[in-house]
């Protein structure tokens, strides 16, 4: 169910983001940086590690919900702890409590570079559980 | 200066925003929705929306700082009000108070479907005031 | 229904607070500051202005909801703007969109010293729609 | 340094909060909940839950800023993930991230009721490193 809805991301598509693991409340996935996902100094820019937060966070929310459910970001915040230097973005979504009609979780993002893992970004997000839409 | 800045940012780029005004503490700009800004169901992806937030608060509190100096994203928190379902995104930062040290700016995030504005987002950042890496 | 909510609530009649205004959408309210509302170096807590802004978005996103409908807090945001001080802190709820499930609203903070009003902290929350348990 | 810090914090006192441990980077303590600290359907107020939030999260921080320096909140955020039923909170808080201007943490608050220990609240804030006012 995750697979065939992250098939549908055009956005998430249009990144190239991959996701690499899917457990119940944990997702994991991986980005290769191309020179489009830079800003101005040659850092990963906020807005993709802001995108792959959503991605991993909402997405481990979503594995909990029910089969006619899905979920949508009420709000994130990302904190910067460091900057955004390497070629390839790992991240990590997991799931702090699944309610009936609110999920919170979050998501750890790091930058490999020359195979050292720095973690770079923690967001934190609330998910609303919806009906899927007709 | 902000324009010279805002050519170099390849993800900015990248997406396809274009910024339309440009004063001190102020800056709005807009992005065409194409289909690789939605997510699956069709909506504007949350990730483009952060993207956006980001631009704007983070251009509008450059626009106060010195010659040399630069800022970068400390923090970002989005909230998500309304769907993003539309074919224009435009959207305005602000700064809220500047310090020497650290600038706290907020982002609205429009969007224009049927030529009416719905606000889609509200954003709210800290920034830190860096020398420009020589 | 507002004003009968606030009699019960303990904490906000310990520290002292005064609500001053009550409109749809719309709250605002006062607090003496006393010199246990102080921290180590004599500006006004960081917790004393968290819990003004919880008291006065949640209210403002109480206003909204049906008669055996109540709200709790999901999430909230402070950004401190400036240090606070002062003898009196004013502060101003409103909401910036009320849906069936969730109400975002807004919060400031401002601290009165010498007859200037001066932001100390803006602050934004999620609210959550719930029915009065019984 | 952090136990003089604690001495002279009156809103803490006020509260009767008590830290229980002190290292580099983290910080623990305790709050026993008395009828002030509530709202009005009886649970722990969330500003009450904010202000432990702020306490443990910045000491934490403090804990690691050299001798003529202290730290002030730049901005916080409190996911509140269960209702707070309980008689003691006890919450922890943790550096994520230490900068040379700014340190990221986090806190967890617990609630402790009927010797179970729930998850009520997790929060992140950022913390300005400042030259101590002479």
């Amino acid at each position: 169910m995750v697979e065939e809805k992250m098939e549908l991301n055009h956005f998430m598509n249009y990144l190239g983001f991959k996701i690499t693991k899917i457990e119940a409340g944990n997702i994991e996935g991986s980005l290769k940086i191309e020179p489009q996902h830079r800003q101005q100094i040659g850092f990963i820019h906020g807005g993709v590690i802001a995108t792959l937060a959503d991605l991993v966070a909402g997405f481990a929310a979503y594995t909990l919900v029910g089969n006619k459910q899905t979920v949508v970001t009420a709000e994130l915040k990302i904190s910067y702890l460091n900057p955004g230097v390497g070629d390839t973005a790992f991240c990590r979504g997991f799931v702090l409590k699944a309610g009936q009609k609110l999920i919170f979780s979050e998501a750890e993002i790091f930058a490999n570079n020359d195979n050292k893992e720095v973690l770079i970004a923690k967001a934190s997000g609330t998910f609303a559980v919806i009906d899927v839409p007709a």
